[in-house]
């Protein structure tokens, strides 16, 4: 490990400044995916690429490759890759930080004199922000790696209503290709996949550590359209045991399992569970006891043994409420996601870079989804950075800051150059 | 007490038909204060009662007074009384029941030869459905007594946004007047006041009771902008600890205060409580903690002590929860009302009349307020009849049945003769 190799925080900086200049909307950052937001910050990225005179390609989805080229061309390449699409109102480092790490990370090698054992690939993907524009997971990267099923291509944006296909065809790119299966990175033909990220959660900023080496994405059992159903009543005029409140009921079935979460934390488990609604209906008002609720449930763990174990839980709880209370619940359809562990290769080459450059980190599981996934599912060795971040994602206030960033891209430049060889 | 002496139950069977065939709004019956429904009804009974040779009066509210005369007409008359107001798309019994069964008690005593002792007066009553229509206690009632403050005649009736003085001077009465606290029934010129209403609760129903004999209206404690302000933050990656999570908080609160309800209710005390809003806001959603919850909450008995004794446990939960789970509880602007117990001298005497005609009756607190409660804070002496009922009430279902209703209404005809001596 050469010491003094250090990636471009400067390029980095400025490219932060142009984004933000560029897709500011008033309130905060909004980079549609297949937008004109995203079609901004592509082109920076493209232009600050030619600058740095990288080998620039485009893939059948629109992802864009800026390459580094390695002694052996054939071997297969070490990817640094992150998103440019933000959600709306979003913040300026949320995707566009992983990019900006790895131009700066190649910039570092090229201005160095350093000529990479193999090819090191800056990718620039499509479209990760799945919750904000087309809801599937990772379009942008899966069509990079040629694993995207045809049926995504049908997805619809949810401000346009039209198709993934459509708006891929409206800036210029070929979905069918895409859905052929073609693409520049096929799986064998990656050796290992970087990205840094925001953390999107308080922890690093709380133990006031600068960097994280993600240890797995969360698996999820979800229930968007829970309902309790109850009675309606007066009241003043209803007492307690003729009482059917769905309230009631959802807040005992809330709490309850809470206190399951707790005390799985207590045993070793790590995990989230969250009832992000939680809420009476329209209906509910004044004198009337309310006679139905809603709710959305969210449980997540890198351990697929600790989501099952909190959902037995719910699976019990709530016949036991329904009886006692009078009430029914409907879960209705749960949605499931498997763990996806990092690759424990990158994790270690990731952690060996920071403790040589006597950078502080810690190993963590990530909160949310991220391309990563996409990666580590099709068979390439995938590992995460995550960089202290002050305010949470997805909203305007994100504030990681410039050296945080440049420490963790240091620990990415290390890490792929070590992974290049 | 002549037993052969029975309440006219086909002329009230005759009127409720006419009724719910005059006021049905194609999915309940709406009679709107001061509007055209309660106006079709007034006019319904006004010629009922000359058909039966009443004296007629109005006072300047609209109320009116329907007036079997008595041996001493100079005596403080009795009065029985209710509204024929309903709220939106409600039933036809909540109200019109007390009014018919009052008509119902003079024609039965007009038809068997009886003259009263004293006057016995049938009052039909303005606007008693203040959570529909205009946002005040009682008006019509207050202002049959002159007790109705010059400030309640400019709310607002809710769907017309026009005043109270204003709708009653559409309908041809004297806001002035009523200012001015004219009226036709001075406190010191009424006996006793005797009210008929369906239970709104499922009290006698379970208990296969036919009537109640009404022990107090409810006091209450409420708060109807509670609110509860956390943090929002990634569901997924924000560890148990660094939550400031409303909608649990919330859901604490409101199963704590449940639990304590029930202890309550276990050492012997007779209240409700319910959170008849509990809601995460608009902004909540998928993938994130919620920030911001709210609620409104509803703390009512007879025992002012009751009502105390819960809202003690509030005071108590609220600074615990918020600390540990770090919200901060707003519970906005408090409501309160006092208990108001009916008079016990027209208690004993409802059910003395109950237990002569070998009508199975039981004692019970009211849930909601009445037109009682105007007549029992003016100092009359005051008392209500429940008649057991199906479906609750403020619904097109309401189903008293007849059979009860005439069972109810005989209590009060002897009840009220007894008074009037």
């Amino acid at each position: 490990m050469r010491r003094n190799l250090t990636p471009d925080t400067d390029l980095a900086a400025r490219l932060f400044v142009a984004l933000r200049d560029r897709t500011f909307d008033g309130v905060g950052i909004t980079r549609e995916a297949y937008g004109p937001g995203e079609r901004i910050a592509h082109a920076l990225v493209t232009k600050a690429a030619e600058e740095l005179g990288l080998e620039l390609a485009t893939d059948p989805a629109g992802n864009l490759l800026m390459t580094l080229p390695g002694v052996d061309r054939a071997a297969p390449r070490v990817v640094i890759g992150s998103h440019l699409d933000s959600v709306p109102r979003g913040g300026n480092f949320d995707g566009a930080a992983g990019v900006l790490a790895g131009l700066a990370a190649v910039s570092g090698l090229r201005r160095a004199g350093v000529t990479p054992g193999r090819d090191i690939t800056v990718l620039a993907i499509r479209a990760e922000e799945g919750g904000a524009w087309f809801p599937t997971s990772f379009p942008g990267s899966r069509a990079a790696l040629g694993t995207l099923p045809p049926a995504a291509l049908a997805v619809q944006r949810m401000d346009s209503g039209r198709t993934l296909a459509a708006h891929m065809a409206e800036e210029g790119f070929d979905p069918e290709a895409v859905r052929a299966g073609q693409c520049l990175l096929p799986p064998e033909s990656v050796a290992a996949y970087v990205e840094l990220h925001i953390e999107q959660g308080p922890v690093l900023e709380a133990e006031q550590i600068p960097v994280g080496v993600v240890t797995g994405i969360p698996g999820s059992r979800r229930w968007r359209d829970g309902r309790v159903i109850g009675e309606y009543n007066h009241s003043g005029a209803t007492p307690r045991r003729w009482r059917k409140d769905a309230a009631i009921a959802l807040a005992e079935l809330a709490l309850r399992l809470d206190d399951a979460w707790a005390e799985l934390e207590a045993a070793g488990h790590s995990l989230v569970c969250t009832f992000c609604v939680l809420a009476t209906t329209a209906e509910a008002g004044f004198t009337k006891i309310p006679g139905e609720a809603r709710f959305q449930l969210d449980i997540r763990s890198v351990s697929q043994t600790s989501v099952d174990a909190l959902a037995a839980r719910l699976h019990a709880l709530v016949p036991e409420i329904a009886a006692r209370r009078g009430v029914r619940f409907e879960l209705g359809t749960e949605m499931t996601a498997a763990p996806t562990p990092m690759d424990a290769g990158v994790q270690a080459g990731l952690a060996r870079a920071a403790a040589a450059l006597g950078i502080a980190h810690r190993a963590m599981p990530s909160g949310g989804g991220h391309d990563a996934v996409a990666f580590a599912q099709a068979g390439v060795p995938a590992g995460m950075v995550f960089v202290r971040n002050q305010n949470g994602s997805h909203n305007p206030h994100e504030a990681m800051r410039l050296e945080d960033f440049a420490e963790a891209a240091a620990v990415v430049m290390h890490g792929a150059a070590a992974a290049a060889g």
